[in-house]
């Protein structure tokens, strides 16, 4: 994200701050004792071939080093195009090479300039879960039940580094895997939900859901709960752990920055899309359009900051109020009264200024310039743990929230066409073009290919990233209408709902 | 509103607590010292005549005492009536008296027995604003300028006692003139607001907005703020100050109980819809639904609930715990996984049941049934400042909310016909029937009147609230598919988009 972080009042200190102890699954990989490269083990006996592991090219213990998506399967040439701030080429997967799995389209550009490298990272993976009951000893009669494959698709927007970013393509979807792992069992029997499984992960193995506690042997009344909900749990503690992960590990292993999660996960029929942070996701369907995601900046988790600073005043230290003015208050002004509104508010009301209303505002700024703390442009996402305001010790983490809001689309609902996608898109993209301009080019891209094409939705990310970037005339990037292209990274996304199919789940 | 607050587990302490000291507006009528029968004042030239002031009809300092809005005309026996639990006969303003203002229908029917008195309450008014400056001494020449009139309708729906909807009836609009008297000047001028205002209220005038700190001399950049934030500004505190008036004077007035508060203010062209609690507005246009609120339950608040028992774990004593269970957790499941959500969480997970997972859940139950603290089930509205958790001095009104969320409708961007109505009803409409169903009466009373007749609005609020009361029937009060019928308190206004219009305001 271009300025997220506004490095003139913010700083990174690397070696501050405790690492969190907590860990809910000890026996996940972490960046110290799993190989970089280790394979995602698709033992599901429906896993197509081209489906490839995603790993960064390069070890993260040399700070110095950056890497693209391996699926972009890049030549060390082709690296140092890509990473050509002055030529912005697109890079796609090759067209000769294995596409990716469910007929996806990708393409990406990096950054006019702002940071060194792309910051921007992308993972599209199938995943197989095996279930922790059958690790641990399942009969061989419910060898039917012992797994199921996801598939999964992240883009991740870092700032004030690449690390977290790199991480995160790495790691995040192994923690969604570990979340499942409980689920297998359950997610696949018609029944709701057990309220109470009798055993923690590791003991012996429950052979049938018969034998869990079932909803009928709790008193009622009772909350029912449904699959899709336990998925969504899965996903937002899959989320909380990556964090935790990133915060157990930044000082050994240069963790920089922060990112922001964009995420899908296609399991049994249907689509989870988790978001924390200013990505977005629109599903564009028979020329209609379905947001799948919100974006979380200052501006729109405004009242959960200031209730923060309202409820902790301590996290505000002496520099901040939790009480937003529409400019930063002048001492000569003490007295008069000044609009401002607090963490209850969505209206505006005038207040008389007290000594107190000369601290900074928590939250200030509007659009592209909204900021907490002055420094920060996104509240949700992962990593972050080092940040803090400038010339201060005061940490910005605790405004900041890993959690993803989670939208859910049945595929099974609706008979989709060929022309029917779900897009993501970093905020490089969604910067300079709207959600109309995206289905419009949606629309044109692809009725110039037939349908069976596969190169169909590459072709339209591309177009979408070019569209976004635009070319160099009059010394910048313009668009044809000569506003002003994106200068960010830009990364796409293009899923085809109506692609594999739930065939392949 | 039936059964809000679980008697059976919760008491009211009326002789505990500490009233709050604040006052914003220490001019304010209070209950102490300003005449119950205090009139509105009408002094705007514009206001047409059989625009009624609404008081209840006996005071609140004696307690046996129970009141209906004025508007009613209800003599000693017809009081008596309105109050009659078996009958639970439908009453509206008598067809031969002055009309409410803005040709509006209303229509209330008693409870079937659940409370002693009808504990909802009802206001309709034109409320006239004198400028603050003209009152403190502003030029004659700026008399058009010095005040101008809100049309006001509000629905209060008590519970654990009528004291608290009926001093909210009584008093919020005061208390929202009180707060749009520093606006007179601001809201006619197009100018965007001032950023600062040179004086405190009660401080010699400002004559024109002109003298005012204009946005122009305040250092940019700074946030806009329209004129609309303002008035939804101003109605938030109102509701605040209320809730604070409320808390200062529960002691000597008998300030019962709670209520939910739905509010309308209509000024300058605009509807401004305030809601805090579970009654409901909706705009039925063209056939089309525009829902105009939404409600406030432990259900729909769960997350901003959990947080703050998370961040403020001394408000949960030593009783609850701020984590979800789908129902209470047994002894016994120590040590067993069971189904949980916490406060980031929409999703469902396992974890595994420690001691403090026996703690009552603070949000439990679902639908009409759940409850903050095992005792309310509205989280926000006025008053409530005594409940507390039975057997514990734990109090729960740190939880409840008085701000209500405020949509703005602009009547001026659409061309009304007379069937166009915005409807007003607390949850004793809702719970037995939905927005479709009331757009399906709408449409079936409206179209039986012609126009121009000015009973038609109240015909469809007696429609309304005799299709959720149902008749006596099987021992019950049955609707005409033989489900049971509402036996709540049931309260309806019906306000004609196409009514009296913008020349009124």
């Amino acid at each position: 994200m271009l300025n997220r972080v506004r490095s003139a009042v913010a700083h990174l200190v690397s070696s501050s701050g405790t690492s969190s102890q907590r860990s809910k699954s000890p026996d996940l990989p972490n960046a110290t004792s799993a190989p970089l490269a280790a394979p995602e083990t698709p033992k599901s006996p429906r896993k197509k071939p081209g489906n490839e592991v995603c790993r960064p090219q390069k070890s993260l213990e040399n700070p110095v080093s950056f890497s693209r998506p391996t699926f972009l399967q890049l030549s060390p040439g082709g690296l140092r195009r890509a990473d050509d701030h002055a030529d912005r080429a697109v890079q796609s997967p090759p067209d000769t090479g294995r596409r990716l799995p469910w007929s996806t389209g990708y393409a990406e550009v990096i950054n006019a300039g702002k940071s060194r490298h792309n910051e921007d990272q992308a993972c599209c993976e199938v995943v197989y879960v095996e279930s922790r009951r059958s690790i641990t000893g399942a009969s061989k009669e419910l060898s039917h039940n012992q797994g199921f494959c996801f598939y999964y698709w992240g883009l991740f927007d870092g700032h004030a580094g690449g690390g977290a970013a790199e991480m995160a393509a790495r790691l995040l979807h192994r923690h969604i895997r570990e979340q499942l792992k409980d689920l297998v069992e359950i997610l696949q029997d018609p029944l709701p939900p057990p309220l109470c499984l009798p055993s923690t992960p590791g003991t012996p193995a429950v052979s049938t859901t018969s034998q869990l506690v079932s909803p009928q042997s709790c008193w009622s009344p009772q909350k029912e709960v449904t699959h899709d909900s336990l998925v969504v749990g899965a996903i937002e503690n899959a989320f909380q752990l990556m964090d935790e992960q990133m915060a157990r590990e930044r000082r050994g292993h240069q963790v920089e920055g922060g990112c922001c999660a964009l995420v899908v996960v296609y399991l049994l029929g249907k689509m989870y899309v988790a978001n924390a942070g200013d990505s977005r996701a629109i599903i564009v369907r028979n020329g209609e359009i379905i947001p799948m995601s919100r974006e979380f900046t200052p501006e729109t988790e405004r009242q959960r900051l200031q209730l923060l600073g309202f409820l902790k005043p301590e996290l505000l230290g002496s520099e901040f109020t939790h009480l937003e003015f529409p400019r930063r208050v002048q001492p000569k002004e003490l007295g008069q009264r000044m609009l401002y509104r607090d963490q209850n508010m969505t209206g505006w009301a005038y207040k008389k200024i007290e000594l107190e209303d000369l601290r900074f505002p928590l939250v200030c700024g509007e659009g592209k310039k909204a900021r907490v703390m002055a420094t920060i442009g996104v509240t949700r996402g992962l990593g972050d743990h080092n940040l803090k305001v400038s010339s201060s010790t005061l940490p910005i983490k605790p405004f900041l929230s890993c959690f993803p809001e989670v939208r859910v689309y049945d595929l099974t609902q609706y008979e989709h066409c060929p022309d029917d996608v779900l897009v993501l898109g970093t905020d490089g993209l969604w910067d300079v073009t709207n959600d109309s301009e995206v289905a419009a080019t949606v629309d044109r891209v692809l009725s110039a290919y037939e349908p069976n094409d596969p190169s169909r939705y590459t072709a339209l990310a591309q177009a979408l990233v070019l569209g976004a970037r635009g070319i160099p005339r009059d010394r910048g990037w313009r668009l044809p209408n000569n506003k002003l292209g994106s200068g960010d990274d830009i990364s796409v996304f293009v899923i085809p709902l109506g692609g594999p199919g739930s065939s392949y789940s």
